[in-house]
């Protein structure tokens, strides 16, 4: 007699294995990946994956500048310098931006000089602008001494050459091109970008450009997911639709794991369905099968395998649950093989929220609850979102997300929840 | 005598404008903005905005489907149904995936039915194959009565026919290409891109690609706006490095207007280029400049024009300073132009964290303090990132930053600060 049992699957067949051990068995499997590398120009670089360290191949600045608008001095020159007995400076020049100095400091003497500009040999020190009293067109009064090193930075200061500008398994963001186009750094080595290919499965589903005759349903799953992987920073191949059939399905799986990193099938949410999904990726092997069946809601029916170091993932074929296996194990999949080295201690982004009413969660398992976020008298209130299984305008109504864990058997209206964003 | 005074710009000339007073102007002067918009197939419309609203053309679902694995059943059939009074149904068909059932459901009677099966006539409820005890393979036992609409979605339940899928000014988000699929939405009316013109100025400045003499720098700011515009979702052309001449300067101006929706200079550290900047937009009218400096650290020198409904910036030529004049003002007024309308009272996604050391700021002054993130005995510590000004390196470093607002002298270590990540 089948019972609902955390331990069993829905069709009472095996133990549901914890979302968080889930996930290492899976990360751990994907450690010793191969990746290959191309060298790409700058221009292409945002968002790509360094695949080795970048070294500075110069000094920044190459030569001492200012950092403000000012004079440049001999520090020794304004020693003593005070309100009770100013020090007087003769104006002898001026650098100009993005020339050369014109001549030496002398004795007694400065430049003017704007933030940027060049020092001059003999000075080592700039007095702000805003710190001098204009005697006339040629000379500066100061009642204040300035350090040797003030307002300038030095040679190598900002980076020297043969440091690191930026580590192996960096995600480049637009700084980072900032950065690498100061060091004059035209072309670097990234890492290739992962490939993923997709396909749907399930006699029930036609493309979502043909009419659905009674009892079919358009996909929807492989262009979200599509999507969601093209955001991941992945190259998706599209492998369409296989029915419900082994040597339609296993054909295609081959195909696909032959031309992708990662290859991800979805649907089929009839028993036989899922009893195929299994039934292929235990067939193909090497090792198969890592996980069936997870303790979460939505997502539970999720099968996680791997072939010849390819993770292979069979999805839901609800489009929420989908979703958000995509986002718990299909995403750090893809990032893993990307090179990305994330940085482990650093949190996602959340919003803080108030939850709207109060909210059921089994034991044992991870619940992920959608929700709307509205402001209500000035506080953030975290509406969930509902719906019945396979309500497909579910999956755009919410903001965000936030997790009931493991532990927790539900939470009470007006408690705090964190809010990850589905942007 | 010039003096440091809050209400003047470092040259002592005028009042610095409020940050939040700043974007008023700016976002209230661009409310009238017309725009145009084009039509795209669905699989190109990802990140996208929808030009009007999108109206469901069908009854979702189009027949009652089950939303579990269970028997399709007659809800009277049940009523009663208790431990010590089970009911008893035969079993005399299967409703299979994406066909039509096989019959009417006659009193006494049920079909197998999996989730997303079309509920067959004659039925009003399905019970969960849990809740069921096979008698043998033709009939099952229910100690438990089901009411008429469980476990089952009715005709157009999901979405009605003409109701909004998604409303104008929507971003589409990989979730919301699978409902405008599962409604067999091929092609949709999007607003185009918000076309943005970048110019480099300052005669000290040479392109990245090229070996800079003495006094020069290589031009770092046009590849990290570009970074940054595009990842705002704007196409970006740039119109390269114009010199401190207004001969250069104003026909590249006049170009860029020509052919973007938005214009942004940046650089010329000198005094006279900041002279220019301000004498160009000037001269540009209709009505040309609305903000020159704000009460921001760093990126109080920015200056904000319009000329004919084409907002202009001119951004610091320091590129931590461009940057966040960049997040602070440029991209909220490319999501203006865009037609995004934001969720106003939603904030930012931020990460908890606690100050590492104390940090002073000037009253009356926006302070943005760039960090790095480090998790030290379990507790994650916000290290703020210092740097002179014109240090590329700085720009590279930090995780993200948080602010410090303009009525707080500084905050004390140990604080707890939120921290917008820079991803």
């Amino acid at each position: 007699m089948p019972a609902s049992d955390t331990t069993k699957d829905m069709l009472g067949r095996q133990r549901l294995t914890p979302v968080h051990e889930a996930l290492s068995l899976l990360t751990s499997s994907l450690q010793n990946i191969q990746r290959t590398s191309e060298r790409i120009c700058l221009t292409e670089a945002l968002d790509r994956i360094t695949a080795q360290d970048i070294l500075s191949p110069e000094d920044l600045p190459a030569q001492a500048r200012s950092t403000m608008d000012g004079f440049a001095v001999r520090a020794a020159d304004t020693f003593g310098a005070s309100q009770s007995s100013p020090c007087y400076l003769q104006i002898s020049g001026e650098v100009l931006m993005g020339e050369n100095p014109p001549g030496k400091i002398e004795q007694g003497h400065c430049f003017r000089i704007s933030t940027g500009g060049l020092l001059p040999t003999g000075s080592d020190g700039v007095v702000m602008l805003e710190h001098t009293i204009p005697v006339d067109s040629k000379m500066i009064e100061l009642v204040k001494s300035v350090g040797a090193g003030t307002n300038l930075i030095n040679r190598g200061e900002d980076i020297s050459t043969g440091s690191v500008a930026l580590g192996a398994g960096h995600r480049i963001r637009p700084q980072d091109l900032g950065l690498l186009a100061g060091l004059g750094i035209g072309a670097l080595e990234v890492y290739c970008r992962v490939k993923v290919g997709i396909l749907s499965t399930g006699d029930e589903i036609v493309h979502w450009s043909e009419n659905p005759p009674a009892g079919k349903i358009r996909d929807i799953n492989a262009i979200t997911l599509t999507g969601l992987a093209r955001r991941a920073g992945a190259i998706v191949t599209d492998y369409g639709i296989v029915s419900d059939r082994e040597e339609d399905f296993f054909p295609t799986m081959l195909k696909a794991i032959k031309e992708n990193d990662l290859v991800l099938f979805s649907g089929g949410s009839s028993v036989g369905m899922r009893d195929l999904g299994e039934k292929i990726i235990g067939r193909l092997g090497n090792p198969g099968i890592l996980v069936h069946g997870v303790t979460l809601k939505p997502g539970k029916p999720i099968i996680i395998g791997l072939h010849n170091g390819i993770p292979l993932f069979g999805l839901p074929g609800h489009p929420v649950s989908a979703m958000v296996c995509f986002e718990l194990f299909v995403e750090p999949a893809i990032e893993l093989l990307s090179g990305h080295k994330k940085n482990q201690t650093l949190p996602q982004p959340t919003i803080q929220a108030v939850l709207e009413r109060n909210i059921n969660s089994a034991a044992g398992r991870l619940d992920l609850i959608r929700v709307r976020l509205q402001e209500i008298n000035g506080v953030l209130m975290a509406q969930p979102v509902l719906g019945k299984s396979g309500s497909i305008s579910t999956l755009s109504r919410a903001h965000g997300y936030f997790f009931i864990d493991e532990s927790s058997q539900g939470l009470e209206k007006n408690s705090e929840v964190r809010v990850h964003l589905l942007q």
